[in-house]
Order: C-alpha cells, then sequence, then structure tokens
C-alpha cells in the first residue's frame, strides 16, 4: 500500500490523462470505478494494473466489500479532492481501478473467432450509453466478441464501461479501421451478413441465425450504404404501431433474443 | 405572432417553472423542444398551448420546416438569451413547444382501456431515457395506453420526452397511485398478471400473452415483493452468458417483441 497526496504526482498525472480517449488509445488502458464494477474486474480476472482507493470517502464501506482484493493487491491511498480528479462521476464511491485493454488488433484477421453461430457487429453505433448497452446484452446471450467499425463510439469511455455493468471484462472487442473488409473477409468464410432495413420483406422471425453476422446500424442513419449494398440477407423488425424505428440497444436485444429462443427450441 | 424580449415576462417565468416537476404537476403541461418532436406534436393532434421560437438561432431552417405549423398557430418570438433560459438541452434548435399532458387519472379506473391483449405496468422505473425507450417500444408495439407507479420518473422530463421519439403524444400514461390495487382491479377484470423472476422456470417463449398484464420493475431490484406475490405468472428471459439481468428497456423490448411474434405467427 502507498499514499498519494500530491496531484502533481505521476501516477495521478497519468490517472487524469485516461480521461481523454486519445491517452486510452495511447497508454492501451481505462479506468473503471465504484464497488461493483472493481470487484467485477477482480472476478474476471481483468488486467488491472492500478487500484486507488479515496481515503476518507466511504473507506469502512470499501475495505469491507473489497478485503480480498485489496489484501492481493498493492492498492494506492489518496486523499478525497484528489480521488474527485480523477473520477469520471459527481458523486465517486471512492474506488478506482486502471483495467488494460481487451481489444483485438483487426491487423491479424486470425484474432477474430470463427466458432460462434453469430457474430455481432456494430456499424457506427454513437451513444455510449447505447454502446454499453448492447455490450451488456451480447454478453448476456454468450457471444464472447464483437466486431465495432472506426465511426464507433470508444468502448472504453466511463459511460460506456459503468453501462455494461461488467460485460466489458468478457468481450473482446474487435476495432476494425475498415469494417465493410472484415465484412468481406467473413463472407469468403462462409457467413452471411445480415442487416435490418425498413424496406425489407423478411422479418427477424422469418430467418435463421446460423452462421450470421448481424449488422447493427448508426442511430439516426442505420447501416451504411455501403454494407447495406454487400449484405446478403436484408430483415425486418415488424411494427405493429407508428413508431417506426426502435432505439439501437432495444432493436439489438429483440435480434439477439430471437436467436436465443430458436436456439432453444 | 407576438414577441418577448424581457425575461420578467409572465409567460417566460411560467416557461422556467415547467423545468421543474412540482411545476409541471401543478399545470399539468411540459414542454418539447426542436423541429422534429414539434412537428411530431402538430402532426399527433397533441395539445399545444404555446409554441415558441428563437429569434435569431436557426430561424431560417425552424421557419422552413415549421411553415404549417407557424402559419396556423399564434406563436411568441424570443431572442437568444431567453430562449436559452427556458430550453433545457446544451445546444438548443431554437423552438419549443408548451404541451397538455395526456395523463389520465386512475380515481376513475374506467378509464383503463381494457380491450388490449396486453397492458404494459412500469414498477418504480428511475431512469429517464429507460422510461422514455419503453415508451418508443410500446407505441412501436402498438399500445395505446400504460401504467406507472407512483415511484416511476416523471414521463414529462424533458429527457423522457426527447428518448420517446414521440410516443409520448401517442400513449395514455396512466399515473397509478397505488399499483398494486390497480393490478388487483385487473386481475377481477381477467387479466393476468405476470412478472419476470430469475427463479422462475418457464421462459418468456414458453407463455402466451393474451390478457397480460406485464409488470417491469425497478432497475435495481426488479419487481416489488408485494407485486411478485399477486403474480399470476413468472417467467424469465433465459441468458445463455455470464450477465445475469439487462437492461430494463431491452428486457422490455424482448418482451414485447415475443408478443409480437407470437401475434404473427
Amino acid at each position: 500500500m502507498q499514499r498519494i497526496s500530491s496531484k502533481d504526482n505521476n501516477l495521478i498525472k497519468h490517472l487524469k490523462k485516461l480521461k481523454e480517449k486519445k491517452y486510452r488509445d495511447e497508454y492501451g488502458e481505462y479506468t473503471v470505478e465504484g464497488i461493483k464494477l472493481v470487484k467485477e474486474a477482480f472476478k474476471e480476472k481483468a488486467n488491472i494494473k492500478q487500484l486507488i482507493i479515496c481515503d476518507g470517502c466511504n473507506s469502512e464501506i470499501i475495505e469491507s466489500h473489497l478485503k480480498y482484493e485489496m489484501a492481493k493487491f498493492d492498492f494506492v491511498y489518496v486523499p478525497e479532492n484528489i480521488f474527485k480528479m480523477i473520477s469520471n462521476v459527481d458523486n465517486p464511491q471512492g474506488v478506482l481501478a486502471v483495467i488494460g485493454k481487451n481489444t483485438i488488433d483487426t491487423a491479424n484477421k486470425d484474432n477474430i473467432s470463427l466458432t460462434n453461430d453469430i457474430i455481432l457487429a456494430l456499424d457506427d453505433i454513437q451513444d455510449p450509453g447505447n454502446l454499453g448497452t448492447i455490450l451488456r446484452t451480447a454478453d448476456s446471450v454468450g457471444l464472447k466478441q464483437i466486431l465495432i467499425s472506426k465511426g464507433t463510439a470508444d468502448p472504453y469511455n466511463p459511460k460506456v464501461v459503468r453501462s455494461t455493468m461488467g460485460a466489458i471484462f468478457r468481450i473482446n472487442i474487435i476495432e476494425c479501421d475498415n469494417l465493410k473488409e472484415i465484412l468481406e473477409y467473413l463472407k469468403e468464410k462462409n457467413y452471411k451478413i445480415m442487416c435490418t432495413s425498413l424496406e425489407a420483406k423478411k422479418t427477424i422471425y422469418q430467418t435463421n441465425y446460423n452462421k450470421k453476422v448481424i449488422v447493427i446500424g448508426n442511430e439516426a442513419n442505420g447501416v451504411s450504404k455501403d454494407i447495406q449494398k454487400m449484405a446478403d440477407e436484408k430483415v425486418i423488425i415488424p411494427m405493429l404501431g407508428k413508431t417506426e424505428s426502435l432505439n439501437a440497444s432495444v432493436a439489438t436485444g429483440v435480434i439477439l433474443y430471437e436467436y436465443v429462443r430458436q436456439k432453444l427450441i
């Protein structure tokens, strides 16, 4: 255990930098906060690099909940004013961990696992809450990887991390510089590319989910034209009311749980 | 058309008050912002009481999009500094409408429509984004009403209104002082109360959706014990991965679209 009380300390400076995407990219690290997420990071054997505890905030509660974790990890105590500088929330619980990213480089396509029956691909999902919720949902149906386009929100943004409820530690996030190219590669590997379209006749209930890549489009514009063009199958979520579209994370949930239903019957 | 340039004008004072729930309750009014939502309010014949345009913000764009609406409604121009005082967003588009609420009083239970095959009831949904997304999803499957418990977030909170994407104008929101009592009344009317439970054996795919009240529970605690006790049926969304629960709006979507699937086959 060590104690840091100067805001000019190098570790504190480093932690402040991790609030910005460019430094999360540069260092390959991100932060998680709160007892629940930090416990989950330990449980899932995430690549934990630092454990920071706010001295005084809720130390007793934190220490009782993280007894085992704190015993086996060389954590750092910082005073409340410094903790607030590194925290990403208005009312921090007082515990933060620095984690090494689990992003996979697609320069080597062999990193994409081809064993799963479906692969989920996100084409420019913008809203951090949606992205986090999609990761959580993907994890809930047992997916181990997810493809995300370059224009998708940063999955290591603190808001995304919070919404994943721990799924971020379990899913390999494959950032694709060129999603279309990766989808072409997957077509060669006998996957079919499926995307939703308001013009489709076939519903999500009338298709099967074997060796499919399900592409989820941007909140405002849907799946990009290039990818629509190369899709093997277009499907629609049939709507009975006046609303014409669903929230992106709800649409993803509806499709993934149709996959679950078909798997169970 | 009139022009107001004093922040001490009574209308401006009134509009500022509508940012707070207590005044939205007192006056039975709420505000919507942005070209898309305001157009939708007109289209859906919402009870529009005021139309406020920011003079100078994006007047040309607004006027071209809302030509017909502005021609038939006695709108008010205000300068940018005043518009920012009444707006609920950081970068307002420059158009805001005051709408009369479409909430139904459950003191008179006859206001609840008993003709639908399912009724959706929300038991203390806390997150405004979730509530708005649930209203949008409910509208997408054709539901005309929704029951909400007293502890549910305010459906007329600007963040909720935005997330509904216009569904707020189409759904009757029935605020229940005592949701349990209303559910008991619905049981007498031959509805079955259904809620999700992690302990349930039966999946959401193994039940039918005729005359069911689907109760969606609070994000952290699920459906309250009292209501769990009176439920006729408990079901589970079967999960194949490690995540134990879904986001409340995703769970609602998954259940409502299983209802749609059964309806279509």
